[in-house]
C-alpha cells in the first residue's frame, strides 16, 4: 500500500508510531496528484514546494517529540473559496480577486495550528453557484460531472490526490461531490465553523466542512476545526463562533468501529420529499444501507417532513438574493468576466423582490421550529443525499419516470436544501455503486450541534458495510 | 395632591407604608380618565370594570401581607399592539383582529404577575406605522400632535390618565411621543423583553418598553418587564430572550436620587447627524441639559457617528418592506380598509428589491460593529431625542433653515433610529419647555444591555434638574 492511500486516521497512527514521516507522505501525495491531475483538474493552484516545507517542519517537530496531534503532518487541499494566506483565492473564476489573501482564513488558520500540511486549492464550481465543477473530472468516470460546488476537494480526496479536503456547502456543495465521487462529506451546524476569509455565496446558507475517505477523518478533521483540539482555557476552545452549548469535542467521542451497536437510536425515514423522483438504483442502495442501520440495532421510524412543499422555493429564495448582494459591484462592472450560467443566476437575483425574500425567511423560521420538533421523535434521518448519480457532463436536465423534467442543479439541491434552511448537520456517506458503477450518497441529519450522534450513526454503517476508505481507481 | 398625579415609585411608597390603597390609586386615575380622555382620546378602549377588579384583589393580597413589588396595585395602559387577554387589540385599524386574543402577550403577563392593574388600551398610530397618533391630542397642547406611535400611552401617563403605560418603539414610537409630551420614554436594547404577543411592524427594529413620568419609575417597570422579580431560579429568571449576560436586574440597581454623581462617566456629544436640522430652541434645551451631566460629574467628549449618512436609508430600507412582509394577507385581501399613510408605506414596500433589503441588512451589520467601538471610546451618548417639539396636527412637512424641507414623519424617525438600527437601549427624558411652552427629549443611548448606566444618567439629570414628575395640566 502506498502511503497516499492511507486513510487520515491510518497515516495519522503510523506517523505518531514512527512508521511514516509527514515527508514520506506528502511526497506519496504529491505523486498521485503528479500521476492523475491532468486526467481529473482537482487543483486550481498547486503548492508543491511550501507543501515540502511544511511536511519536513511537521517531520522536524515530530521527531522532536512535539506531536501536535492527528493532522500533524497530513497532506491536505483547501476549496479555492478559503483563503490561505499567499495563495491566490480565485474561486475558479476570472473575476476572482487579483491579489493573494495576506491572512489565513479561520479555518485554514486551525488546520496550520494542527500542523497540516496545504497541497493546494482545488476547484470550485464558480464561486460556489452550481452543481458541477466543470473543470474536474469524476474521478470514477471522466465523461461524467464532479459534482459540485466543491468538486475538486471531492476529486482530490477520492482518488488519492489529498488526504482529507475542505469544501464549503450553500445547498449541498460539500455533500452532491462526496456522493458523486463515493467519498464522505460533512456539513456541520450552521455557526459551528467560522466562515471568517471564506467567500461567501449566500451567507444564511453558507457552511465549511470536511471531505474524506472515511467517517472517523471526518470527525478528527471536524474537532480540528471547530477549535477544541487544545487544553481548555486555550484560545482554541475560545473560538466565537463555537455555541457554549455545543458539544465540547464534537467527533472527539466517536466510538471504536468494533462498537456499531445502534441500540436504542430512533432513525425517522421520510415519507415525502427525500424519496419522491429518486433513482431506482439510487433508492435502492440507500435502503439497503438503512437495513444495515436496523441490522446494527437502530429502530427505523417513518416520519413526515414539514412544509415539503415549500423546500425547494426557500432554498432558491434565499439564495439567489443573497448571492446577488455579495457579488453586487463585480456583477456590474465585469459582468461578462462570469461564466454564463453564474451569470443569469446573478442577474436574476437582482429581480427578486424584498417580499420574497422575507417570506423565505419566514418560512425557513417555521421550518426550523417545525424540524426541532421532529427531532424529538427521532434521533437522527436517513435519507439519500443525492437523487441520481454523477450525470454526463453537459447534461443539462433529467427525465423523471412521472414526466416532470428537471434541472441538473435544482435535481442535486433538492435533498441537500433542508440541512442547509435548518442549519442542522448533515452527513454524506458513500453508498453503492449502483448497476452502473457508480456511488451514491445516504445522508443522515441530526440535531444542531449533535454531530456527534450523525457521525457514531455514520461509524456505525461504515463498519457494517466493510467500507474500507481506499482510494479509487483513476482509469487512463 | 391626588392620587393620580402621584409617580409609579410615589404610589408604590404610599401603598407599601399602608397610605394608600390601589383601589384609592385606581379610582383616582379613573376619575382622571373620566375628565381629560374626551379631549385627549388616549384610550382604544377602557377596561375600568377589571380595572376595579385588579385593584380590589391587589387590596386584598396586600392587606394579607402578599405584597408583590413596586407595581402592586398600580393602574396602567397598554398601548393598543399588545395583547391582553379579554381585550381586542385593535392597533387602531380597522383592519384589526376581530376577536380579543385569548391569552396576555408575554409583557403583559409579567405586569399581571406584578400585580399590575390594566386601565385599558391606549391608541397607536395604525398598526404602528406613522409618527403621529391622529386619533389622539398632545397633552400640553390639543392643536398639537400626541406624536407615535405610542402617542396614547405618552399622553395618558403626561395627563396622569395612567401612572405608567408600555409602548413599542420600531423607529421612535416610544421616544418620539414621550419627547413631544414631556415624559419619559425607553427603548431597551433588542432582545431585551419578550415581543411575543406584540404586533409586529418590522420585527428586526421592533421593542417594548416603558413610558413614565419619571426615570426611576421607568427602572421600575423595566425590572418587572425583564422577569427578574422572583428569586434565581424561578420562571422569570430563565424568560428565553434574556441574554445570560445581562445584567441581573436592569433597573434595580438604580442609585438613589441624592447621588448624581458622574464623576468618571464618559459621554458622547455627536459631531454628525444628532445636531442637524434641529429646531434652535430644542437644541439649546438638549445642550443645557448636556451641561447639568456636565455639571453632575461627567466628562463630555466630541464623537463621530459611524455611517450616518446612510442611517435614514437603512432604517426605511429595513422596515418598509418587512412591515409590507407581516401585512401581505390583509394588504391584499383588504387594502381599502387600512388609513391612506399607512397603505401607500405597504403597497411601497412591495416594490422594493431584495437587494435594497439585504444592502440595508449589510449596513446594520457594520453599523452595530462601529457603534461597538464607538462605545470603547464613551460610556453613553447624550443628543436630542427629537430635532422639534410637537408640530400642528395635519402638518405634514418642516421647512429648515438649510432650505430642505423634510416629511414630518422622516424627521421624527431620523434622530431616534440609530437605536432601533443598532438595538442598543435609548432612554428619552423631557428637556425644555422651549420659548414657546412645548417639552422636547434629551436621548441618552448605551452599550447593549447596559440599561442600568443610561438609567443612571438619566436618574442624575432629572435630580440636578429638580424634575417632579407630576403629570401635566390639561387644557380645557
Amino acid at each position: 500500500m502506498q502511503p497516499y492511500e492511507l486513510t487520515l486516521a491510518g497515516a495519522a497512527a503510523a506517523i505518531r508510531a514512527g512508521e511514516l514521516s509527514p515527508v514520506e507522505l506528502t511526497e506519496s501525495v504529491l505523486g498521485r496528484i503528479g500521476a492523475v491531475e491532468d486526467r481529473l483538474g482537482a487543483y486550481v493552484t498547486l503548492a508543491a514546494d511550501s507543501a515540502r516545507r511544511s511536511a519536513v517542519r511537521a517531520e522536524r517537530e515530530i521527531a522532536a517529540g512535539r506531536h501536535r496531534g492527528p493532522l500533524h503532518g497530513i497532506p491536505f487541499g483547501l476549496k479555492d473559496l478559503i483563503d490561505a494566506s499567499g495563495l491566490p483565492t480565485t474561486a475558479s473564476s476570472r473575476v476572482g480577486a487579483p491579489h493573494p489573501p495576506a491572512t489565513d482564513s479561520a479555518v485554514a488558520a486551525r488546520l496550520s495550528a494542527a500542523g497540516a500540511v496545504l497541497l493546494g486549492k482545488t476547484h470550485t464550481h464558480e464561486f460556489g453557484y452550481g452543481l458541477t465543477t466543470p473543470q474536474t473530472r469524476n474521478a470514477r468516470d471522466h465523461a461524467r460531472i464532479a459534482g459540485g460546488s466543491s468538486g475538486g476537494s471531492a476529486v482530490a480526496v477520492a482518488a488519492g490526490a489529498a488526504t482529507f479536503a475542505l469544501g464549503t456547502d450553500t445547498g449541498g456543495s460539500i455533500r452532491v461531490p462526496a456522493a458523486l465521487n463515493g467519498v464522505v462529506g460533512l456539513k456541520p451546524t450552521y455557526g459551528l465553523l467560522p466562515l471568517h476569509g471564506v467567500t461567501s455565496l449566500s451567507w444564511s446558507l453558507d457552511h465549511v466542512g470536511p471531505l474524506t475517505r472515511t467517517v472517523e477523518d471526518a470527525a478528527l478533521v471536524l474537532t480540528a476545526l471547530a477549535g477544541h483540539q487544545g487544553p481548555p482555557g486555550t484560545a482554541a476552545t475560545t473560538a466565537p463562533t463555537v455555541r457554549s452549548g455545543s458539544p465540547a469535542a464534537p467527533g472527539a467521542d466517536l466510538p471504536p468501529p468494533e462498537s456499531a451497536d445502534l441500540t436504542g437510536l430512533r432513525i425517522g425515514i421520510p415519507r415525502q420529499h427525500y424519496f419522491e423522483r429518486v433513482d431506482p438504483g439510487v433508492e435502492a442502495s440507500v435502503r439497503a444501507a438503512i437495513d444495515q442501520l436496523r441490522a446494527c440495532g437502530a429502530e427505523l421510524m417513518d416520519i413526515d417532513i414539514p412544509m415539503a412543499r415549500y423546500l425547494q422555493a426557500t432554498q432558491w429564495g434565499l439564495m439567489v438574493p443573497e448571492a446577488t448582494a455579495a457579488h453586487e459591484q463585480t456583477l456590474r462592472s465585469v459582468p461578462e468576466l462570469y461564466g454564463e450560467d453564474v451569470r443569469v443566476l446573478l442577474e436574476a437575483g437582482a429581480l427578486v423582490p424584498a417580499g420574497d425574500y422575507l417570506r423565505a425567511q419566514r418560512a425557513r423560521a417555521l421550518m426550523r421550529e417545525a424540524w426541532t420538533e421532529l427531532f424529538q421523535q427521532v434521533d437522527v434521518v436517513a435519507a439519500p443525499s443525492v437523487p441520481m448519480a454523477a450525470v454526463r457532463a453537459g447534461q443539462e436536465s433529467v427525465e423523471w419516470p412521472d414526466g416532470t423534467v428537471e434541472a441538473v442543479s435544482d435535481a442535486y439541491v433538492r435533498l441537500c436544501a433542508p440541512a442547509n434552511i435548518t442549519g442542522i448537520p448533515a452527513l454524506s456517506l458513500p453508498v453503492g455503486p449502483d448497476g452502473t458503477g457508480l456511488p451514491a450518497g445516504l445522508q443522515l441529519m441530526g440535531r444542531p450541534f449533535d454531530e456527534a450522534t450523525v457521525l457514531r450513526v455514520g461509524r456505525a454503517y461504515e463498519t457494517a458495510s466493510g467500507s474500507v476508505g481506499g482510494p479509487v481507481p483513476v482509469a487512463a
